[in-house]
């Protein structure tokens, strides 16, 4: 975490966790009864979604923009839920590179955020599995690094270094630690000693900077032949993000086109994306959708963008003439 | 679970969990609004209770003998239950070596108790953790083996391979699995398939069934010697299990006597056990306690019940003097 611009954490006060989707858990687990409100980002994680389903939590989406969150639409949201008397527990935010959107949180706007929330005690779950991974551009710090008392920062081992191991990890503020650190092991007592104790010696053992380092560069390779092939590819109309860091990218079709209709013509065209409905929580018809550039060999990436290319210039093609 | 008498499961109808701790978390998430009730057997294992706990819902302890649940006392706690209009959702029990009693369910009250609860509308989660060790008498199906409608099977290889992986597995009944594998997912997304790999291979390639034979050999080897030492050594007006498996001692002292004020005695002669009062959801104090027998050498297994002898001693005395 140092690395990334939080230091003097206190052991004592992180929880190891069976990966962040844990933690995001175990935080409801702790914070929320059901018909409690959550504020997350619009479009966000279809796991966190998912989580908060399970314990009928109403997650509202907050307007973003390319430089995520909107901290004026979230103080204005904040205060029509108050009114209609919504019980909001936390904002749960991915502050870099964005899953699904692929965009960063501006500097100015965390603080601007953190401010709100906690002048409105709202607790800020910061979820940042992709920290590490930024192509280019200046890192930011977490929100965890200015704001200890109101975050519980969430890391993850499963983007730098095995997504099969399950391990990642939540800085608890002390004062809520104690019930936090007690939830987790309810659900699962500890995540896996074996996993931890793997992780231990390759850190200690190993150059994992130059690891990170290595998938770094691969990744920027993979998004930079992703961006390249939509620029030569796409048709007008379509727009898209250029993140700067992570796993993915966020392609908005015109307004009318329902990118989860396209999606049995993508597969056709043996293109597989996920449709932006996912990453609402109410499941409506979006017209966006999302790229991942991070499994898939750039030659693929280009022949991906360039099969995908038709089927949304006939998408497109078609809602004109409606 | 061919092994113990199941056979014939679809595949499908089994979600592997992280641990079986997990699987009673999920079950709690999937079938529980605060303020519900589960029915489980007293004493009945820690680790269950505090799940209950974390979701807000009432565990209802159902008196035990020597030979498990007692079927009549279930029956009339239902009905008293039922009449203060409690919504009863599941019995979770233990019926193998149960944790912390040692004391297994008799074959015949399997099936009263199956029935009563199919009569009932009332799910089972069988947990069945320690099945595998057996150390003497005959195999008993588990209840899943009869009414696979009405029985969640939760088991674990923590305790036949390697508790450090987090991996165990639910059986599902088909019309309950979509749920049950959905809010599995929205905890940890999945159990770390580096794990599950390592088991795969483990049970491909080694000879699993030699090793639990020879766990067997060895625990049934540390049971017999702290029986034996218990026989030697333990005061008159303390009794305790004899168990056919598992890991547990069931040590009951003369009433009136709180086991946990005893705790910090027994840790000054170098002795370690659980308080009863553990193993209850109300937490009241209790004049049993748990030893364990599992991860301890023969030879300190003698010796530890030689020291604990004179602590149980001085508070038999001190507590009739009373």
């Amino acid at each position: 975490m140092a690395e990334e611009g939080i230091t003097g954490v206190d052991p004592d006060n992180i929880v190891v966790t069976t990966g962040s989707q844990a933690a995001q858990d175990v935080a409801c687990k702790v914070f929320c009864d059901p018909g409690d409100t959550v504020l997350c980002e619009d479009p966000t994680y279809v796991g966190a979604l998912n989580t908060f389903e399970a314990y009928q939590v109403r997650a509202e989406p907050i307007p973003t923009d390319e430089h995520g969150l909107i901290p004026e639409a979230l103080r204005q949201r904040i205060t029509e839920l108050r009114g209609e008397g919504a019980r909001i527990k936390f904002l749960y935010t991915i502050p870099n590179f964005n899953n699904p959107s692929g965009i960063t949180l501006a500097a100015e706007r965390r603080a601007q955020i953190a401010e709100i929330c906690i002048a409105e005690n709202i607790l800020i779950l910061e979820d940042n599995p992709y920290g590490m991974l930024r192509y280019s551009g200046e890192p930011i710090a977490p929100l965890y690094a200015q704001y200890p008392e109101n975050v519980i920062y969430m890391g993850s081992f499963s983007k730098i270094m095995a997504p099969g191991l399950r391990i990642g990890w939540a800085v608890v503020p002390a004062h809520l630690f104690r019930r936090f650190y007690l939830a987790s092991e309810a659900v699962t007592l500890c995540p896996a000693t074996f996993n931890q104790m793997l992780i231990t010696k390759y850190l200690d053992g190993h150059d994992w900077r130059g690891q990170i380092a290595t998938y770094r560069e691969l990744y920027a390779a993979r998004c930079a032949a992703m961006l390249e092939a939509l620029d030569e590819h796409m048709p007008a109309g379509v727009h898209y993000t250029r993140p700067e860091g992570g796993f993915f990218i966020w392609v908005t079709l015109p307004e009318g086109i329902d990118s989860y209709t396209l999606l049995a013509k993508g597969i056709e065209a043996g293109v597989v994306f996920i449709p932006g409905a996912a990453f609402s929580p109410d499941d409506a018809p979006s017209h966006r959708l999302r790229l991942a550039f991070s499994a898939v060999p750039e030659d693929k990436i280009r022949e991906g963008v360039k099969r995908l290319a038709p089927v949304l210039e006939a998408a497109i093609a078609e809602n004109s003439a409606r």
